[in-house]
Formats: C-alpha cells, sequence, structure tokens
C-alpha cells in the first residue's frame, strides 16, 4: 500500500506559530513512519509596487536585496528548526526557494518533482463562522498537491 | 503534545474507490498511533424537486422510503468495511446520518461534538489542471472541520 507510505514528508513553514505546529504534527509522523521532513519556505517574489517605488537604476539591487535579507532570516530561523527536529531523532532537511509568483504552485510544484508522499501544512485554527477564512496557502496546496495533504489545525 | 495524537479517528465515505482509498490510510494511521475508526456515511435529504414529483399525499411515504433504502444499502457495505478492519486488528464501528441538507456540515458538526482529533477524506486523483475539481466535500470539509484534516490523494 504505497499510497499510505508517508516516508518523504513536505512541511511548507513561514515562521509562524500555525507551521510550526504543523511540523510538530510531522515530526510524530516522521517517527511512526519512519520517514523524513524536509521544511520548504517560499519567498514570494516582491510586488510590482516594491519594485517601481525605488528610482529606476536601483531596482535591480533593491530586488538583489530583498533576496538577500528574506533569505537570511529564513535559513536562520530553519536552521533552528533542523537542528530541533534532528535532536528529537528526525532526518531532516531544509529548502528555501526565492521569487515565486505563486507560493502555492511552488509548493505542489516542488512536492511533485521531489516525489514527496505527504505534505503537512498548518492554517489558523479559528473557530465557528471563521473558519471559513482557511489559510489560501493551505487551500491551494488541498487543491493542487499531487500527493495526500494534511491540514493541521 | 495532544494536537498529534491521533486517537480518534473519522472517515467519511460514500462508497467509492477514493473513500475506500482514505479507510486504508486510515487504518495505516489507526496502527501506528493506536487509535480507532468511526466510518461515517451521511445520507443527504432527497431534494425538493424529488418529493415534489409525487402527488401530495405520497410525499411522506416516498421520503420514508427514500431513507429506508438508502440506509440499508449503506449499512450493508459499511459492515464489510468494519469487518475487514477488525480483521486487520483496528477498531472501528460505523455511524449513518440521515437528512443532511449539507453534508460538510453534518461531518464536521459530528467531528466537533464527538471530538474526533482527525478527520482522513478521499477526493478523486486527479492530475494536471483537472487537480482544481478537488471534491467539494472535502473542500468543505478542510475549511469547517475544528480538528485536523487529511485530504487522501
Amino acid at each position: 500500500m504505497s499510497f499510505s507510505s508517508f516516508k518523504k514528508i513536505l512541511v511548507p513553514v513561514d515562521g509562524s506559530e500555525f507551521s510550526g505546529k504543523a511540523v510538530r504534527v510531522a515530526v510524530e509522523l516522521a517517527k511512526r513512519y519512519d520517514g523524513n521532513i524536509t521544511l520548504l519556505h517560499v519567498i514570494s517574489a516582491p510586488s510590482s509596487y516594491l519594485i517601481a517605488v525605488p528610482a529606476a537604476g536601483a531596482t535591480v539591487e533593491f530586488v538583489k536585496e530583498y533576496y538577500a535579507q528574506a533569505k537570511k532570516r529564513a535559513e536562520e530561523w530553519m536552521g533552528k528548526y533542523v537542528a530541533e527536529l534532528e535532536s528529537l531523532g528526525v532526518k531532516a532537511n531544509s529548502v528555501v526557494l526565492e521569487g515565486a509568483s505563486s507560493v502555492v504552485e511552488a509548493i505542489t510544484n516542488y512536492a511533485e518533482n521531489e516525489k514527496f508522499d505527504l505534505i503537512v501544512i498548518g492554517t489558523r485554527g479559528l473557530s465557528g463562522f471563521k473558519r471559513l477564512l482557511v489559510g489560501s496557502v493551505a487551500s491551494g496546496v488541498v487543491n493542487h498537491a499531487h500527493c495526500s495533504v494534511l491540514v493541521v489545525k
């Protein structure tokens, strides 16, 4: 039953408490399925508004600086996560993707190309009527992923 | 870490191959988390069109007959599932809910009232652009559930 073999687990993370909870659920799964975890952070392309603001000559430098800073920050907190996971006995690594115009597409394409078995993704744990406001990234990943998706609340 | 303790697992089933796959994934989870499975089948209310068709005097009988037949069929195939699950060493039971005007609401209300930890739900495993067509029930359950949801593809 290969479909239920959750060996390669992808966890999109954004540094929020919601993705932190998803990581903890993924750790429990990885232990039980003898799987490994890849943390994936996607840095969105800066909006055209932000790019348009600086003087024309500064644009390229501005975009470079934007990615460099975002990547540095992401690598810092993802490094801490990976160390924590490894201290729990779970094989883990982290990946940063830059410049995606669609975060959902970046996540689902990466999952498909790298043949992941499962995506574990966090979402806001709102109650009552507000539950409609499930994160649009989580909803999009559920809709577009080639593999099973666990939405953690 | 109670949030990742998948002890009480709810699997909405409709008799399709998609829900069959969800059941098999749930079995693997139940074994690994020492959990138990409740299979839930929701019989939608017959549409007002169907109710309006018979002569006025026959309406009540028609609705009764509709539920009786739908329930009988559901209990037959769900009984087979439960026996199969128990033969695999997994504690399982089945529940049929009648007359829901919203299948999504029936599933998510039941999950919340009965304090399930996880809903495992199947969806069409379509490829490419068709992936947009994730079942509306699965999407609705992801959006409205109080607990984590595993969408099986």
